[in-house]
């Protein structure tokens, strides 16, 4: 069986699910549509595939399944519409930024039983996959301790910053993510600290750039998450989870790991440079997932049930900073 | 000139301190007390020191220095009276478990124009040292996030544990003064999550064994520290500073540094087994430096100040957890 | 432009090559040759591509260059047949295990101005490719001594062995053209050891299966070679350049780089299993090179010359080792 | 039981094994000599030893054993004298740069019964001991192939250079009995190759500055040694040990283990700047083995026939690199 696919939205990161689906021998890009008929035109053009509008993908007999990379505000209307339309649905996260927006259109996909994976794709990295094997392989007892460090090598501009939701919806919310995959257990309270400390502007426009997170779990187990939107030393993204009988950690990545000595020291080169460099793997890897699980008809992961509690942690870690609280959450 | 010291207390850590005070050719050894006579002769027989009660030693004219290694509940008193007979003093961490005690001690101290030192061993190890060095060379630019790992092999008795304190004055306020050695501007509010997921025994006895806090500065720097009773693989001491130009670290050290592979893996082994041998060195600076303050005349540091700092976060913390509120600090 | 390419040979290293000329937006695949039927239906269904004879190839209007990953024996035959249909030739190593015959070919190769390459993929992989950088780049001064290990996982089976040429010819050619690759400087004489230390039936047939290499330039510069035909912990490829300013090295790589740690230890995985995972990279990057060197015009590397001198020092090590002498090359 | 040690000559090593023998609770310092008053008196009063001249010395009823750390060249002498007074003799290599003069030396000692340990400090660095207990241990099993990597810093003055026997006798003896430590199995043969690569003064005093060496045991195992006289970088010592099994190894030591990254990349500092700081614990290690074995009455290891066998090698390398030949060892 081959699935055949709708690209929305021709961007940075349109680009590279089309590569995903175009280069996965399960799947077939046939159209892409974007507003700008110029990104459209190219991209469809490199992969053979149709440029068609939203709603001629909407109609089409011959498309199964769409992924979604427009701009966040369209995303919560586009699942809604393509779960009535009977097609599978990729979709980048966030869903939306509002809880009571993404409740409203996971109703949508729940009485339409439409497929619907949400772009956790930090989920699908090679060494994070290894890292949640090891714990369901008993590697390391039982989780206890998990520690996220997620550093961007540098704030994006200050117009996304404003449209981002903030750090914790825009940034954070992959790494709480990170956490519900590797806890084995829900989290049950939050305690957030943030500051601006990389850029004023950013203070300005009401949000932070540094930030520090615990998430405990009813049992007591507990996630750290570390942030901030500057790491002049690449895109960091480390986890390490201790149990009760060890501990199992991924280390950051490079492209080239070489090592240079002489009376300075030895030095490597820096990490990857960001998400595109350093999740290329995983975005083909989650691409790869959602075909399998539509041609083998089984569960898709993550859903939109988890994009909903990532943002719903978001929002107890702004609240928290705010209060001054640790903030429970259901 | 040589230091002439007296060793109050012959056990475990009052045995580190008396070969650190024999091996300094600034120092010498003149005395050991202990209520078991055992510990104070055998300790005293091997490096040719007498054996004195704690008043014989308080009076000796031949005594510039004392090191108090004794039960945490005599550390206060014992620094009064030496305050008052005019010796130097190194105490072991902490003055007090109380700090309005530790309060009163210090005011004695102040009073009596005393040189005391309290045992915060961590500040001298030559790998966090250089940590701290390159932070003071502006190797990463200004501090913006700390990060401390700080996992003890194993639990201790539960005897212990009862007359600790809990594991934030007893552990987690090595972790307290190491933030504050590294963060360069003293801590405003404090976030806690304990829980017990080691032993349920230690939770039987009031305290927890895992737990994580957040530290912030009034400027927004935060630090984060990870504290487990249990790591398999070995005393687990890291630090990471990352600062605006850059990050430095201190990973963890073992006895020997060799690496086997095959179809298993490449394996090194685990770290060293506890405090005694992974801050050997760290100890022998300690007593150094305390007695280059001695001869030198200079300030001493860490202070009875920056016990009772460490204090006071710890207590912070304690209230955080009761309380599921950031804790201001004065 | 767009090259268009015929792959004679649809076993191990043509699905390799034929992945690779499929991926690259500058090739097309467009037929291939395998004397058994379903290899070469298979392959050529799975790329679009169809089956064709080999005279079929030599003499299409619609086939720009090709990819010879037949057996050894038929490689010089083929380059020729090739070489005068004017096709443009990448040729798996080695061109022959004779070095006359090899020399003949290269004649005919000169005399049709044909432009050949010649296998040695590990020049294009991407931390090799680095360290070859940072020795241009001048960041170890003058290269002094090269240390290159390589280490197979396990013994090929005997009847390879036996068609192989020769541990030198077969296993450690690779590693003299990287030799050549970062001296920087010809060799012009080699000494080399050689044992069965792994499977007696190797010595049985012949053949070595553990070799140690010195090789040396006229200026002094020394190339050190260890192979072995066993390696339980994976595929051993290490390389390290010594200079009068530093050091550069490549470490071995390995799929996913997770440690996990427990009382036994700190273990990180075995390495890459074998050359099709541990070259993945390396493999695209020199058909890429293969492709823009037609484009462009722009000479080949490496070359016929590179594979004759590679071999020539192949023979030279067998003569070391029969002789007990250090042999000069020309 | 204590040892009662005279040190001859109070040089840069020689305070290295003063130091070692006071620290040691089994040993005391009883006489120290040196040709230069000033500096037997300097390193006497340090430890509270007297002077004594070397007759005096060999005459002592009061001294159990020396320490020979006088020029090369009195050393065979000083065996032979103290091996006649029936002294215990630790002598740092070599016994005497010329095979027969050692022969004849041994051959004393073997009459008059006497121990004598040869200095090979590096058998006693605990990383390099943990390598070959993981041999013992079988964690490799059968051994294979020996990779030594052995660079000093920076070359000696030439006046050392032209006294020292040249760069195999002086530098790579000491790799030639790291590889017999660690091979298992006595060498049959060596190749050798060298050049003047760092210092054109080095080759007109008729030395090398840069070496490499093959040598192979009877059944095959081969060991491979790379020498500089230059490493920008520190002080360069590295083993590795590939066996039937597995491979283990040891790795570089530096005296802080930090590290910086930024945007060039991540840096941990240059290794050890020499012998001196490197080998602390070795030379410790080394003399505590020795005492014991006195007090033991155990076979002393490494013995004068390692330092015979060594300098065999030595010479052996020597003979090949003029020869061009592997040259048989018996």
């Amino acid at each position: 069986m081959t699935v055949r696919f709708g690209v929305l939205g021709a961007g940075r990161i349109g680009k590279v699910h089309a590569r995903a689906v175009s280069s996965n021998p399960d799947a077939k890009l046939v159209a892409v549509a974007d507003a700008f008929a110029d990104a459209a035109n190219a991209l469809a053009a490199q992969y053979g595939a149709e440029v068609r509008s939203i709603s001629q993908i909407e109609a089409a007999d011959d498309i199964d399944a769409v992924v979604i990379c427009t701009p966040t505000d369209t995303h919560a209307d586009l699942i809604e519409r393509f779960s009535r339309a009977g097609k599978a649905i990729f979709c980048e996260k966030p869903v939306d930024l509002d809880v009571e927006r993404v409740e409203a259109c996971l109703d949508v996909v729940e009485e339409t039983g439409a497929k619907l994976m949400v772009g956790f794709n930090r989920r699908f990295d090679p060494h994070f996959m290894a890292v949640r094997q090891a714990i369901a392989d008993g590697r390391i007892g039982d989780v206890e301790m998990v520690t996220i460090t997620s550093r961007d090598p540098g704030a994006p501009p200050i117009d996304y910053i404003k449209r981002s939701g903030g750090i914790f919806r825009d940034m954070t919310i992959h790494d709480f993510d990170m956490a519900r995959f590797l806890l084995g257990e829900e989290v049950a309270s939050v305690s957030a600290h943030a500051a601006v400390l990389v850029d004023p502007e950013i203070g300005e426009a009401g949000d932070y750039d540094s930030a520090s997170v615990i998430l405990e779990t009813a049992s007591g187990k507990q996630a750290i998450i570390s942030n901030s939107r500057r790491a002049t030393y690449g895109y960091d993204q480390r986890i390490e989870v201790h149990g009760s009988k060890g501990v199992v950690s991924a280390e950051n990545q490079r492209a080239v790991s070489i090592e240079i000595a002489n009376g300075d020291g030895y030095t490597r080169p820096p990490l990857h440079d960001f998400f595109m460099t350093r999740y290329t793997e995983a975005y083909a890897n989650e691409i790869a997932a959602f075909i399998s699980a539509i041609e083998k008809g089984t569960p898709i992961s993550p859903s939109g049930a988890d994009g909903l509690v990532a943002l719903q942690l978001a929002d107890a870690a702004v609240e928290s900073v705010r209060t001054g609280k640790r903030v429970s959450v259901d």
